[in-house]
């Protein structure tokens, strides 16, 4: 079984492979969780993920590791057991920095924040929710620095490191710094423009909710979504969940909407082809596993944005609606375009256009930096966040906890860092269809004639099977021969918002 | 934390508070297999679930447990604590009888036999069946002469303990030897009595999926289910699963049937009650778990047969039916009644009514424990069960392996001594039932005002709330005053069948 040359190499992929079955076990259970746990499951699952993690943790910090990792460096590894290497190296790095007491009281403190978050949200109880959120804070500091120490990086970009190797408050603080000079003038032209245009006309509900999930279903199967390795699924927030072997999407229904959560399906969608079209024959290794999560986004974003408002997707996509509820006038696929691509500055970051929503990133990453790096305290966040909300999108948030600073469960759950990953994937996914178009000219034809196999064509050749082979800057460099470059972002936003 | 006093008995607390939460994601795990997987998640499921059973057996057999069990016997321990303790060296004494490499070899083995089996038994295939089986045959016999040296008994017994802890085959061979004398007199009788009534209205169909399903739900918010702390969910095997905090029930739905599935639902709501009842202040030690599996059996055929097949529950429930499917002749609660209280012998199992199911138990009974003590070979399986299926019910099943001994999931999982468990809950359920009416005399006449509370409280304070406190024997006797005592099955079924 185990290759005499690299005896040190084996016996790490085999704590890898023990590290992606327990890992297995805790993804479901997670899952499980927001698809169909009942309220009072709630303290045991939050002590079985909790052992598990700090189990997961001690595997991963294991004294023997450490040497073990220096004896495979000078073992004759070929090039993706060295990528390999790499990624195991920079994941031990990681787990060795934090003590598992640490571990523990984290998934204590969040699972707590998060499950009374819960109740708050809707109730705007913004003080009962400080109360919780000053240990989850005081935890996620905590991490930073241990984190920080290890990494010579500053406390919130070790944290943003976790999502997004690499990542560096200067890249992202000159990309946004860019994006905030046009991008409030942008979002007032395109809403001139659309002032004058035609009105949408809406369309009109009940949707019922079997429907909708058909319809979903349906969509998914033409975006290439694999049912016999993976489901749809309802929680109240929509995530990518499971396994690569199995993974496990999640939507929600209204009965008076159904666009939202059908381009929901369609963004969760391009995670979930991300994680189903990993390569298989090193799954279990942390070289197939997905990039990072800004990449993981420009998936989910060049389904949901780049090819879910295109024409022709919309073309594809107008008669199977009209199937699912009936014709109506709202379902012409013109109208259908003008609706997925609407600009309406509003306070809430899930439901925003694609114009708008840097803006809600820009204002969290500005926070959550602050809150992390010390400079500020959970009771300054509102006053923060309603200036910066009239600010970027001319939009009163004051008051409005619930559709505020309390709208998402990144912070409840301490996952502080994360945020820029959204924007970063709309710019990357922006680059990979410009690539997409230099490589195949006709492909806005093909998408035209239905035909979107050319998008995951190249998406499956240059980014999901190259999983963690490189690192970001390196993939992004072989599939569009350039690093992150946020000027592909602009150009799309100037052509269908304001093009001709 | 921890009392000082006690710090032997406070460690093993701790290890077994670990290995429940462990546990709990092995539990998910495994209803997640059976509701939700899609098919291409099989192979991480089972690398997943064969990682974690090795893990609680490492855990469960470290050598630290036998000098802190034998410290602590020698602590100033409570009563309950003392029999956690008792509970604790049962299981450690099962666990380190067998070393890991037989506990993978079992997993990989009963694995393989099962998958197999799903498609051997629609193909009658018991040539290509018994070219597994072997193997796990070899393997639960191997267990069970290891198990039997560590236990003093025979092998048989060894495993009939892991379910029912301290059964002996001189209780099995009483209580079957008597019933085998006035069995299958009492079905001559019955269906020549049942012949002479006036014929039973079949439902007539469909019965869509979805109104069964809120039905079944409607049934078990009856039977104080609490779908706050559980679930309903469909597998093509029922069964109760999931963790005492959080119990997940699953069913199936044919269009075409709707009472099999029904009260297959109320069957694991006893299951799923005793779970849900089980004492929380020491929630995560063994003792509080559920006595041993005829305990267990004997909460769901209290649901089913005791309870299910009463006039007042049935009256309770012929107006929900109606409600479910539009009244039907059918749905008359005389009629219903006289369908739940059909004799039918027939070849299979799990379709049996109460009145032939023993003679299924004790036909697998004979064969199973032969199998294991090497009296026969799996060849000579076949033969055997024709004869009694004859000698016992008058059903010819020659050639017939698919609704013969192809029939059960138990040979194929090597759950060998499990079989008695089933007609010893029946007989335990009788005994209950005829506890509670001598406590409350009053006991039908409540039912048939359709108050179940008198049948709810008398099992919460007498099993459910008990869990492991005592032993089978010590349980039974508190309860109802005796040990089993197989008079009362016989006294209810003449009563309910046979009686005025």
């Amino acid at each position: 079984m185990s290759s005499t040359a690299t005896p040190a190499y084996d016996e790490l992929a085999g704590t890898h492979l023990r590290l992606h079955h327990l890992g297995h076990l805790q993804a479901m259970a997670g899952w499980d969780q927001a698809a169909n746990m009942p309220p009072k499951g709630n303290d045991a699952r939050a002590a079985a993920l909790a052992e598990i993690a700090a189990l997961l943790h001690r595997v991963g910090t294991d004294p023997s590791l450490g040497p073990r990792i220096a004896a495979a460096e000078a073992e004759p590894l070929g090039e993706l057991q060295r990528a390999n290497l790499r990624e195991m190296r920079r994941g031990w790095l990681q787990a060795t920095a934090l003590p598992e007491s640490l571990v523990q009281r984290r998934a204590l403190a969040t699972a707590r924040c998060e499950h009374a978050w819960r109740r708050q949200r809707p109730a705007n109880d913004w003080a009962g929710f400080v109360a919780n959120f000053r240990e989850v804070l005081a935890i996620g500091r905590e991490q930073a620095a241990l984190l920080a120490e290890r990494s010579g990086t500053s406390r919130y970009e070790a944290l943003m490191d976790l999502y997004e190797p690499g990542l560096r408050c200067a890249t992202v603080d000159r990309v946004f710094g860019e994006l905030r000079q046009w991008l409030p003038g942008r979002i007032r032209q395109v809403l001139q423009r659309q002032a004058q245009q035609p009105l949408v006309v809406a369309p009109q509900g009940p949707f019922p909710p079997a429907a909708q999930r058909a319809l979903c279903e349906r969509v998914m199967r033409l975006l290439g979504f694999d049912f016999e390795a993976g489901r749809l699924d309802v929680s109240t927030h929509p995530f990518c969940g499971g396994v690569p072997e199995d993974v496990r999407l999640t939507t929600r229904f209204q009965d008076d909407e159904f666009l939202v959560s059908l381009m929901g399906t369609v963004h969760e969608t391009g995670h979930g082809r991300y994680e189903q079209n990993l390569p298989r024959e090193l799954l279990g290794q942390p070289v197939a596993l997905a990039r990072s999560m800004a990449i993981h986004e420009s998936q989910s974003l060049a389904f949901e944005m780049q090819l879910g408002a295109h024409p022709g997707f919309v073309a594809l996509i107008a008669p199977l609606i009209a199937e699912a509820f009936g014709a109506q006038p709202a379902f012409e696929p013109a109208n259908l375009q003008r609706l997925l691509t609407r600009v309406k500055p509003g306070p809430i970051r899930v439901d925003a256009d694609e114009v708008s929503y840097p803006a809600h990133i820009m204002l969290r990453y500005e926070i959550e930096r602050a809150l992390i790096e010390g400079e500020i305290e959970p009771e300054d966040v509102p006053a923060l966040w309603d200036a910066r909300m009239m600010e970027l999108l001319g939009v009163d948030t004051r008051g409005n906890f619930r559709d505020g600073p309390l709208q998402d469960v990144h912070w409840p759950e301490a996952l502080f860092g994360y945020f820029p990953c959204y924007s970063l994937g709309a710019m990357y996914a922006a680059q990979w269809f410009a690539a997409m178009r230099r490589a195949q000219p006709e492909l806005d034809a093909r998408i035209g004639q239905g035909d979107l196999a050319p998008v995951f064509d190249w998406l499956r050749r240059n980014i999901w099977t190259q999983a963690s082979r490189w690192t970001t800057d390196e993939l992004a460099l072989r599939a569009s021969g350039e690093a992150l470059n946020p000027a592909h972002f602009k150009a799309h936003l100037e052509a269908r918002y304001l093009g001709g």
